[in-house]
């Protein structure tokens, strides 16, 4: 795909990746509507495949791979989601996976992507040698690189978790998803556009990686920045293909602080009964701080995975 | 209702409480599929009203008073799931609730109570104090007393549960439950009995507190021994009420130390990404530790509730 997907790529994603994927539920809660004064539809991709939206897309970059592709498979830099989902898609796929992850990755989430029958290569823990490291395996290998967000396929596989969203919940007006390098964001934002054009569609940001917002304000990417956040799935920049999409539909983007996630994450745990990443608590901190634009409105928040390290929480 | 409920009583129980209740999600594990050889279903009442099964019971007692009885209100004595769920219940129905709490139950706890408009009544932490107030405020106000358990319209709304688990998985082998009181277990107990009478019902228990076991062993209840247990909604006695259908109906009882019940929360928590009580992990606990009653079957788990003290996690 060498334009971002229409209406049509991402029905027909979401028709390539539905008998491989979970459709996950819409949970809600009276408890935190009256707390924040709006009605909230909390879409549970904590609950899909390998515990994160990530295997959407990873699963329709890899299904729409050619025979002689397969074959030489896949390879991709990630210490996150994006490796563990991409090792499982091209597992069912059945193709090799080769996935780049730094030296002092957990052992938890090496596991997870070796389990899943990948190939695990280890780098110094720096941009530079990871990049270094992929361009060799694909030299070596022919691999195909499946970006975990700066890619069509992968943006398209996205898309069809606020697709699911939209057609779970009549009537929705706002949808809130959390912006790291895009991926889910841009998806959400096409899915909107195609399927519901009158949902408004939110970005929710740490404040200490507000690259998306400074990106939109400067009217081209900005790097995201090295400051730690609890929400670190949230620390990648954007990239060429997702920054032109969010900037053309997003409504806007709102920052919330270390402390607004943590509470917020605090809600959802106790609330909704249900374990989420740091990252997909994003949204909520940033409902609970801007009421003045989603009050008594039906609002569907994203909430992006569920693989946390329950012995290193917040709380 | 003074026989144990029948057919009829159960689906007139579900009828009755349907638009109040949540008809709660069934989740699975391909990963705890795998790691137990068995095809697993989650009944998730952790996603229930008020977090817990016991809203069902106590809605079904709630709706079945008269409207004199209505007016003097219903009271019970509880530091757990059911004062919660008599509490909310009654505010639904519109009646006033008294719920007895020792002294030393957690803020959270009372608060959460009082939140639904009940009014607290402390005792000193005994069982003799917490029958002495509750039979006080009965002879002062009229109130109805509903037992946790030992009462057959709470059976009858705690049947609800398996009932509606039967409904929504085909072909269901077994079903096991966490017994305490025996409420729950009872109700499972007999909407097996009545709707899928082909499906093995087990029951999961602290080895700590066997008494369920040594009960069945010696054929009159035993009363709860006051060891601790981490599950500690399971320390409770069975009542007159519950423990003959327990006996009738029961395939076993498969009792869990521990160890083998904390291990298998955390196993719920980071597969399933919901948050469970460790009651609810008694079940799970037992199939891991007994897989040669379990292994190729497609069994149906009830996870009984989500309330948990985040800051006091036992991992």
């Amino acid at each position: 795909m060498t334009v971002a997907p229409n209406k049509n790529d991402i029905e027909s994603a979401h028709e390539r990746i539905l008998s491989f994927i979970h459709v996950t539920p819409v949970l809600t809660s009276e408890l935190l509507n009256q707390k924040t004064g709006c009605e909230l539809f909390f879409k549970c991709e904590n609950f899909q495949k390998v515990g994160a939206f990530k295997y959407r897309g990873a699963t329709n970059a890899m299904l729409q791979l050619s025979a002689a592709e397969l074959q030489k498979g896949v390879a991709t830099h990630s210490s996150g989601n994006h490796g563990q989902a991409l090792a499982k898609a091209a597992k069912i796929a059945g193709g090799k996976a080769y996935i780049v992850m730094p030296r002092n990755a957990p052992k938890v989430k090496v596991d997870a992507v070796k389990g899943y029958g990948a190939e695990v290569v280890f780098c110094e823990p720096t941009l530079e040698a990871r990049e270094t490291t992929l361009n060799h395996i694909l030299e070596k290998t022919g691999a195909t690189f499946i970006h975990p967000y700066n890619n069509y396929e992968v943006i398209a596989g996205q898309a069809t978790c606020a697709k699911e969203l939209i057609n779970q919940v009549d009537d929705l007006e706002v949808i809130i998803a959390p912006v790291g390098g895009g991926g889910l964001l841009s998806g959400t934002l096409l899915s909107a556009h195609y399927f519901a054009p009158n949902i408004e569609v939110w970005a929710g940001e740490p404040e200490n990686v507000n690259d998306a917002l400074l990106s939109l304000k400067k009217g081209e990417i900005v790097p995201a920045p090295n400051t730690p956040t609890i929400a670190d799935g949230l620390k990648t920049s954007l990239g060429d293909k997702t920054f032109p999409i969010i900037k053309e539909h997003v409504y806007g983007v709102l920052t919330v602080s270390e402390e607004e996630i943590i509470e917020a994450m605090k809600f959802i745990w106790q609330y909704l009964k249900i374990i989420v990443e740091p990252s997909c608590a994003v949204p909520l901190a940033a409902i609970i701080k801007n009421p003045i634009f989603f009050q008594d409105k039906k609002v569907g928040v994203i909430l992006t995975g569920g693989n946390v390290d329950l012995e290193k929480l917040p709380f």
